[in-house]
């Protein structure tokens, strides 16, 4: 009852200050942004004290090297949070932007306009520079946000809400739009999941298991992220060079995120020649290889792939390969396996990318170019929230914009309906 | 068991179909809704005798009159039915079209695209016609469709469905786009809302309980509709004639609708004049009002309007009234007991219509106008689905574009990120 009451009061309090926080100005927004930047980095060393209780943790429970580095502050890093809350100041202000307009024969004007959804929540693991860029991207976007991030950077994350919003109210920002829910356990996050009178949309930042549960427990409209198990297929009419170079790089430039491939899919007809090719690269970055019968009789000696590998999302450097009869079984595996992401085909023959451009269904479908594109900065959008996996609302990058609803608006004189 | 089973095989088949559906050119789903349409009519007698089944089934039963009524079809009503489905016909194909699209500086070009969102599950009550409109604008938006109808329409809805099931696959559109599932429990009602694998979205139209019933069960994306606790504020600045007229059309025109108004809230310098002008139009229309204690010394006599009232959709004709010290107060209730669906001001003062655009949050917000005119037809889309009264993907009205989703396409002669 102590954490449900505490949790609801966050969520009320951000409600509460949302009402504020979508009528103000870009400019008052874009200040305060400025200043938060500064004082983050004025207050480097208050963050790295926390940061360090969190460090503390982490090796006395013996968490992996790579989550302790995730975790891992500095001042170059704090630095980059503070970067990054500027950038978000230059972006443009979606709220208020007339999405489309037009009037009636009865001479009823109807405008529909972009404006905030009030109360944004955000479950997140390790890395704290989160918190920092979804507190500037919702205050942005006119949006309070109610953050619950992972126990292990729970000291980290704590410090940088409160000086981000410490700085805020000083221009201007209604107390209360940044809340950051410091308890640890779950419960507190089905709390939040429930609390759809406060709470206007949920979006979960994490691992396959965080997502499941956040969908099946929330009341609250939820935005999946993230979750990528992306194919490249090499089509029988490809470049093989471009295909080697895309191959190597979707999967090796940061195999651990979510647009890196996780299944190669090679046309039977340039198989014997592309595969040799390809593992050759993939050798080089020490990418563990797991094939399908016909892939193995090309590449001896590589692993079977199991059924399960093609469901996989490694986020490591392994990589599935299966040989296909045509690009209708590309196709057909992808849109079976795949996670809805990103996806990208290898080709020269005009048909062929019309057809997989127009059958494949996932967020993002490339080409001739690395699956690693997508990403909110690189689509141009500026800072993300996440990369959508689903079909409602937003799909693929999310950036200010799909931190926002619509409303109608509509202009009378007197109209009445007959 | 066997129901699950079944359900899923509704599903899965709905999603095949869906492959083939999502690209056919609009010219093919054009000449289907036609047939579709010839069909139905010429079928009258096949649908009349299912339906009157389901009459004879309803009195056995002792529904109510309105129930009866709104189940009961004739050669008028199917006639309609038909005419509907040439509507969808001429509206525009939203699938194909390029919401947006852009070059970066690495020359890859990004288009962002609209498509159909796949399998859409619609769970609905009494009416037969929604089994035409839904089945109708699916297609039209390239999406296969999964039906679950009210158990008291079961026979119509059945014979309907099949009917325009079969002349579709006349005119080349893949068997098993429309799904209908014919089991009357629960059961059947949950299993679709698990089935997150085979279906893109669920909409469900009915009362309050199947809906929040839905969210809470659902893993399928939810889109909510038709929950209307809607408010008219007459502001001291209102021309109290038009306020009558106004609230008497909100209340009285359509009263079992979710765009009726609920609750009247009255600026406190205009309450002594305008509540004996409104209340005599309405008594005209046998409306009962319940008011506040300040309503109460003005409209001496009538009932006293409770807590509860504040948060009732009578959908009946019974008027809610409140007497506000200001404005802020008025958007203040709405914001706290309204559902979000449409909500009005009457004023001729420029600030307190920009005051009140801005800060009621609600699907649909007017000025001056009834809020009977928030409909997919009064708002000049053609056929609805549904009225969203949620803020994620669709607010308001929502027609054929809001039954699709979008994809990124982005088309590159090699590019990798470096």
């Amino acid at each position: 009852m102590e954490v449900k009451a505490r949790v609801i009061k966050m969520a009320r309090e951000a409600k509460e200050a949302s009402r504020i926080l979508c009528n103000l100005s870009t400019k008052i927004k874009n200040e305060a942004l400025f200043y938060m930047a500064d004082s983050l980095e004025k207050k480097t060393d208050e963050v790295l004290k926390e940061n360090r209780k969190d460090l503390k943790y982490a090796e006395e429970k013996e968490l992996s090297r790579p989550m302790i580095e995730r975790l891992t502050l500095n001042p170059e890093r704090i630095k980059d949070m503070a970067e990054g809350l500027r950038k978000i100041a230059l972006l443009e202000d979606p709220v208020g932007e007339i999405v489309s307009g037009w009037k009636r024969p009865n001479n009823l004007e109807i405008r529909k306009i972009r404006v905030p959804f009030g109360v944004v929540g955000i479950i997140y693991e390790s890395r704290p520079n989160v918190t920092s860029d979804a507190i500037g991207l919702c205050l942005k976007s006119g949006n309070s946000v109610l953050l619950r991030g992972g126990s292990e950077a729970l000291n980290s994350n704590i410090a940088i809400a409160r000086i981000l919003s410490d700085a805020a109210q000083e221009k201007n920002i209604p107390r209360g739009f940044v809340q950051m829910v410091d308890n640890p356990s779950r419960d507190a996050i089905e709390i939040m999941l429930l609390a759809s009178e406060y709470i206007d949309l949920v979006i979960p930042r994490g691992g396959a298991e965080l997502i499941k549960m956040v969908k099946e427990k929330s009341t609250v409209p939820v935005i999946e992220t993230g979750v990528g198990n992306c194919h490249l297929y090499i089509d029988k009419d490809a470049d093989l060079k471009m295909g080697v170079r895309i191959c190597v790089n979707a999967k090796t430039q940061r195999p651990g995120v979510c647009n890196a491939i996780e299944t190669l899919l090679v046309h039977k007809d340039v198989a014997g020649k592309f595969l040799p090719m390809v593992s050759q690269g993939l050798r080089e970055h020490k990418v563990e290889l797991r094939g399908c019968p016909d892939t193995r009789k090309i590449l001896k000696g590589i692993k079977r792939a199991t059924e399960e590998d093609w469901y996989t999302e490694y986020l490591d450097l392994i990589l599935a390969v299966k040989v296909v009869d045509d690009i209708e079984e590309a196709i057909e595996h992808i849109n079976k396996y795949g996670s809805g992401h990103s996806e990208a085909i290898v080709t020269q023959n005009y048909n062929s990318a019309r057809l997989f451009l127009k059958s494949v269904d996932a967020a993002c479908v490339y080409v001739n170019a690395s699956t690693r594109f997508t990403d909110g900065g690189e689509f141009g959008m500026g800072a993300e929230i996440g990369i959508s996996t689903q079909k409602l609302h937003a799909r693929g990058p999310m950036g200010l914009r799909e931190l926002t609803t619509t409303k109608y608006i509509i202009l009378g004189d007197g109209q009445i309906r007959e």
